[in-house]
């Protein structure tokens, strides 16, 4: 009974690529006392993937040699703990694996609902992580403009959707026309800017007349320079990720108008993780449910095939190649 | 009946110097209806009267001929206006000169209380800033690290104590070693870092044993970046201002760890200006009061004398000269 492993056999000094993985054969784990053997189903695919590889983060940092973390949606095999049993659905770091060993403390039973990929996407770590960063960090009120960057991919998308169900003006920011149509035609975006057309800051003047709100960053760099910019007063701006710092050495400097401009505008910069939230999990659950099911809200996802691709899949995430949650489909 | 002013002559494009002011004889203005003529007793220096040199901040920028503008405790000569009268004290912007005639519609009557010094030090906007930067912004809780930088002048100085009065460990950062032993055995800081002693993320990290909880940031730039390297999960980021940043061409770049840091350790970086709470400025006055009353809070005054001196005076708080409040008296 085999088990299909990733490893990260080397750290990256500057860009990711598929040569920094293997794909070995390992025999399938043993469960001990207290943790379940699961089979994984869907990898969730994240920036934060990447920066796990330049350091400890919330998490200890990753080492070459190591197979490849990420979390999944994995179904159990084989239980030995309560309250689990074979058949059932949990969301675990299993790592880029068919099979893993893990502990069934902190593990909960997914709902069974269908597509299963939206476990992933909306009903995930993507969904709960646009809700909370933007409700909770970004407090936006009907009638704000609410800027988002990375917003065609699996968090932007939605936290820019749940900006427009609360009345606000939403501003994507995001690489390409394509992208930049889509996210008016499909998802209702009021505007869009392209970063990969020049100068982001005068682009995004031009986009919020009003001024910025609330500013949801998923990049950091150059582009939260340029919202930073952009802000009104008493603005928020709503730390979640910074993909384009992550995948090279660390970068040399922050952006500036900080904290100059964060004192003279009197800005609110918050720094969250999705987990700082999970009592509330219920509540957002249910409020993206109702929007899901009514279709006020769009779920994207970029599914891949096969556990071998999931190194390409991770790289072409990193370039921006997706549109909404990408995964990888394991079985 | 003459009213000598301070002009700033041009405006500096590096350091600032007395040369870039003027002192000139203008007539002693009228005032209108609505106004008071008010003659100006102490002037507050401020770092923050070089950044409105540097461009638009919370007030329109400084502009070459203009007569430098200030904040003063000023008393009332002649009032055409309801509410104040010959002799009331009042805090105005009345920039650098014997005589203004300023609008009394927002100014309010100070307390009669001696000194007079300290309506512009622990009273005044510097004591006020302390306290509400700390106590809103920092939230510090009994038990927890507080790290201040600038901690040898006006704000720093008070917002040290009050952190230790709500029974924090306090640490200061301060240019040099005499200020630096000033501060734990003056004004009982636990620790204190001398930022021109080299490297100031090691000191601190060796001063912060627990890490730090609040950052009450007065300067910005490498300290603010050594400062952010330094901070726990979940720690607070108050902005104050960014006194390393002013006196110069604008900063080219700013600290590394934006937003990297604070997404990671769930960072509040939160800005401010006094008079975002002006609200709620009889609760922080009658703490203050009760502390300096009872000698738990000590009050440093650093009094220049002289209106022609105060471009010096300024020249030098940018070069970190004082030690707590500085001010010029004019009469």
């Amino acid at each position: 009974m085999d088990n299909r492993q990733i490893v990260l056999e080397s750290l990256p000094q500057g860009k990711l690529s598929p040569d920094h993985f293997r794909l070995q054969t390992a025999p399938r784990p043993q469960p001990e006392d207290g943790q379940v053997l699961v089979r994984t189903r869907y990898i969730s695919l994240d920036a934060a993937n990447r920066a796990w590889m330049q350091g400890a983060t919330y998490r200890s940092a990753l080492q070459a040699g190591d197979v490849m973390a990420g979390g999944a949606v994995a179904e159990v095999v084989e239980s030995r703990a309560e309250g689990l049993k074979p058949g059932d659905l949990v969301f675990a770091d299993t790592g880029w694996q068919d099979y893993a060993a893990v502990k069934a403390a902190g593990l909960s039973k997914l709902p069974d609902l269908q597509p299963l990929t939206h476990l992933i996407s909306v009903y995930g770590v993507a969904g709960l992580t646009a809700y909370f960063g933007l409700i909770e960090c970004g407090r936006p009120q009907a009638g704000e403009t609410v800027v988002v960057s990375a917003a065609a991919g699996s968090v932007g998308s939605i936290a820019g959707q749940i900006a427009r169900l609360k009345g606000c003006r939403v501003v994507g920011i995001a690489g390409g026309a394509e992208k930049c149509d889509w996210l008016k035609s499909e998802l209702g975006f009021d505007e869009a800017v392209d970063y990969k057309a020049g100068d982001v800051r005068r682009a995004l003047r031009a986009a919020c007349p009003q001024g910025i709100d609330v500013y949801f960053d998923n990049v950091g760099g150059e582009i939260f320079e340029a919202a930073l910019f952009g802000m009104n007063n008493f603005g928020r701006i709503a730390c979640c990720g910074a993909v384009s710092q992550y995948d090279g050495a660390a970068p040399s400097h922050g952006p500036r108008g900080v904290p100059g401009l964060i004192v003279t505008k009197r800005l609110g910069v918050r720094g969250f993780i999705v987990s700082d939230f999970y009592d509330r999990t219920d509540i957002a659950l249910a409020e993206l449910r109702g929007w899901v099911e009514s279709g006020a809200l769009k779920v994207q996802e970029d599914v891949i095939e096969g556990l071998e691709n999931t190194p390409a899949a991770l790289v072409g995430l990193l370039a921006g190649e997706n549109r909404g949650k990408r995964m990888v489909k394991v079985v």
